[in-house]
């Protein structure tokens, strides 16, 4: 089946030239665990991108890559700050509780993004041994609601966070996203803006498997590889991640195929909201598109479509596209929605 | 760079039709986390190799699936009584003890077996409140030694192990390899022989990454996929483990892998023999040699040759060969020992 | 010092009967972790006050009794639904969420109570592995803000969570001011009511150290001791434990000592309300009384008298008595409330 | 009952002198949860005896004090080397593993103690990301054996830990018996013999409840309070059990119990070893005598006295004496022991 779905960038599969690294990884043998030539080059890439100075760990999964990163910040008795529909709050089943042993501290959020204010509110406890001491901040760059937080918004949160002793924790899932959205560099929304810990995403934005931790913030680095290790997220023949993540970060991959799938994203709200029933419930800043519609007209277009219900008291949808949506994908949605409206 | 290592099969890369698995399964958008038919075909696989009532839980690697196996069998108060060499005792980064939340209870084992007589020395205190109490066994096989239980040492072992209250988990790194060796089915070594969660290794047998977990006890398998998610091990684009799993149950690729291996650990063992000067420390029955001879010489061979000083007070070494070694780099490793006693 | 502070019922001492039957049980020596008699008389009281199957399990603390209980019920990858002020999640300092290894998804509450509709909210993922399992409930009787949950009320939480699949947890740090509030037995409002784990209150209500895990649910009770024992909250010398709720039991000193904590708080209520610039927050059913007055008179009040500020926001204090205080101490304070008043 | 056993000295009471302490704190309202006067006093005799710069943490039993202190020295990820027969390791229940959600390194040990060579041999995969990391030493002073490292002994251990980048933890269950022993200060076998964190007994030496945590490191002093409280360890009237430890270090009272119960132990020692089948299985050095004699001779033993046996294998016995045995109750087993031997 080639049809392209709206439900998760999850769902599409290897971008074509990051398949052809994992084949032409597969040489011979290599030393396992990470001692080995094509992990030293995707480091490498890392360092280009975010500095000398970063440590990489590459792990499997997303879950894996926040849990590693926010256990190396908090120990079981502290808390990390986040948003309540953050993805470590909301879909990682337990992961963050579970690997920490500790708490999450929740705010709500409408925009996805959390504010300096919000932080506060979870600070009036400190030194309160009734309660887990916050001592870091969890952010997703894009948020969960597919909105982008400029380098100001950053610097505003990693500045309090640090003057009040809070490290700073960026899921970035779908971060490449979020820097085709505002145009500048990975660095610039990271490690310059104050970040300390780095979830960067790989398997949204066209691998197969793959996400790295990456850390700013010497006192945090190491003692990445030991969590990692306990946290199940040591690969053995981990070339095969590193290659991939090497081919991405090679010749701009990452950001073309993050400014495809923006695109395509702004084409499709772009087409949405010519039809006076549906109403974006989000501005447009990546891959995603969150919208409201009549719940009939939502179940008309699931008979063809695939895409989430997020919001069922809303009637709102979420549609996310990838790098590898087609203009025709979102051309054949338009016409069915077209169709369900007229 | 191509030359083939004895260090361990995970340095080994990615069977060619596993590749062309993943490249095939590389078609369009299907769902994420596991309701794709790629899985539900490699779930099938497995089904026909150990009967319909087994329950399979794809995961990354072979702690994630040692772990959430085990989590699923013993609560934080309990304890898995292992070998003191084994993996998940020795290799795994304390990753059992940190999300079981509990011990591991050991004893020493020269061939890498555990016995009935030593289970039952982390009995005497079944009921004893200031105990951990034994709820499952857990066996590698092969062994961590390359040795392989025979199938009447499993059900010695399970029959006990039942009778007693406990689980038994099988840490099937490699399964395979185990099959190869006593000529049986997979089932027949595991849930005919009373095993009641199996991780079924297939990196170390050609995959690029993946495992499986697969119970076949009723009532432990309903909450694996929680257990798997909250340990870090659910992957969003799992057709591509799937897949790779379901070519290798495919026309015997998993057996003739595995043989393959066996067979050339046996030539090197031949060959090794002829030498007075060395000794094997395990008898050979899976794809690795544990043998001993004089330091000087191992660090001789050491200057050409990637292997495993597995213990420095009795000068042994381990050779572990793989699916793709070669009748070549057996024999110009050999060629090389000749050298260097002559 | 002698003066009784209104800041919390933790801060009085031990009831002299209390004092007394430590000095009794404090004869010879007898078997430790609760092999002895005193712990057998203990637990018979208990099971005349809540029935012959209940399985009772003496602890140190209330967090220790609550996370004991709660441990019980749930897996690291489920779930407790609690309100956003239950102690477990607000004040037992992660407690919770780390001996358990998992999540509290918890709901705000104005009157410190939970109901129906707010469970019904966190079973929209039942089935969905990204997300934590409810597999219980957890109320406090009395609440946090001093109401207390009518027998009808706790039965219909009951009925909905046991039709859901869900234990229900009750927090009794104070339940004997609840009961004496509700005028009925023990049992009725705990294992009558379909609650299945009890954390029952002594160190609150006249004891010097001491909580109690009640298990009124068969398939739950068998793990109980390991988990105490896991949980740091096993005494060697246990006698001076039990010996204290043996005493507490008997004749009625637990209702006596509930009883005249709340009627010194209705005293203190109703001299309040006499006041036009206080009014109270919640309805005052047990041994406390939040009430609203200008900041600068509770200022002033804190100079004289020790009490907590419930919210800042709110201009809330809370005041708590307890079986020691004293007509005369609420006299006291109620003049010098007079005095800053006029 | 009256009668004296010498199965633990857990089976004894309350020191009278103890009692009258928790008797006269019983003065009206305090604060809870440690900020009050009576526990500022007995944090002020713990400073006398170990110097002003220690940081003390009231718990409630020395599961508590072990754990919480250990916790504050390691992380998941790292290890805690001790010896197998630890209690920490063998009779905590898991506590350890589960609140710490690590690894325990074991060694076996003939006389309880922990030997450099021993701890050795756990630091050979010191940076292999595959194993638990060694952060820290555990012994215990008096040993699990009752015997008592010399402060040289201690000293050889710390100063190696150190060297090696390991904090050593001293789990001091009976370390009042061990200093009347050594005839030394609690300061010299401790702080000044480099330990790093102490578990200070008070149960097992006429306590009703309570040991303390004694940190002399200053890096791991100040997240204590907090791991308390998540480790379910903080009293909320906590001035009682201040009191006793109050009282304790007052006039010698904790030596004087020690020495006490020592002797009787001396004198129980002398008395078995006069008869030709009776052999001391450790050097007494405490007040706990480990015997071995013939197995029907221990039988009959057991119709009268009560006691642990100790090794089955060795038909080994455990008789602990304690602050209040008698010379009479000594004189008494003695003379029953004649009997059974005539």
């Amino acid at each position: 089946m080639t049809k392209k779905m709206f439900a998760s960038d999850n769902n599409s599969g290897i971008h074509p030239a990051i398949l052809e690294a994992i084949a032409q990884a597969n040489d011979g043998h290599v030393p396992a665990y990470g001692s080995d030539l094509y992990t030293e080059a995707a480091t490498r890439k890392f360092k280009e991108h975010f500095g000398e100075s970063c440590e990489v760990a590459f792990v499997f999964n997303g879950t894996g890559a926040n849990v590693t990163g926010l256990k190396a910040m908090v120990r079981s008795h502290q808390a990390v700050i986040c948003t309540d529909g953050a993805h470590i709050n909301a879909d990682e089943g337990g992961a963050a509780e579970g690997f920490i042993g500790g708490k999450l501290l929740t705010v709500p959020s409408k925009d996805g993004k959390l504010t300096v204010s919000q932080i506060e509110q979870h600070l009036h406890h400190i030194g309160n041994q009734q309660r887990s001491q916050p001592k870091a901040v969890s952010i997703s760059q894009c948020t969960e609601l597919g909105t982008v937080y400029t380098i100001d918004e950053i610097k505003e949160l990693t500045r309090f966070a640090h003057e009040n002793g809070l490290f700073v924790h960026m899921d970035g899932a779908r971060i490449s996203n979020a820097a085709a959205h505002l145009g500048c560099t990975l660095a610039e929304m990271t490690v310059d803006a104050g970040i300390d810990m780095l979830a960067f995403g790989g398997t949204k934005n066209g691998l197969m498997i793959g996400e790295a931790v990456v850390c700013f913030n010497k006192d945090l680095a190491s003692e990445l590889k030991y969590i990692r290790k306990q946290g199940m997220q040591l690969g053995s023949k981990m070339r095969f991640v590193s290659a991939q993540f090497e081919r991405l970060l090679t010749e701009d991959l990452w950001l073309e195929n993050a400014r495809h799938a923006n695109h395509m994203a702004q084409l499709l709200a772009e087409g949405l909201v010519k039809f006076p029933e549906i109403s974006l419930a989000q501005p447009v800043e990546s891959n995603a598109v969150f919208a409201s519609l009549p719940r009939t007209k939502i179940e008309q277009l699931q008979k063809e479509h695939s895409f989430a219900l997020w919001s069922e008291e809303r009637d709102e949808i979420r549609l996310v596209t990838s790098f590898d949506t087609e203009k025709e994908d979102i051309e054949t949605f338009l016409a069915d929605v077209q169709m369900i409206f007229s």
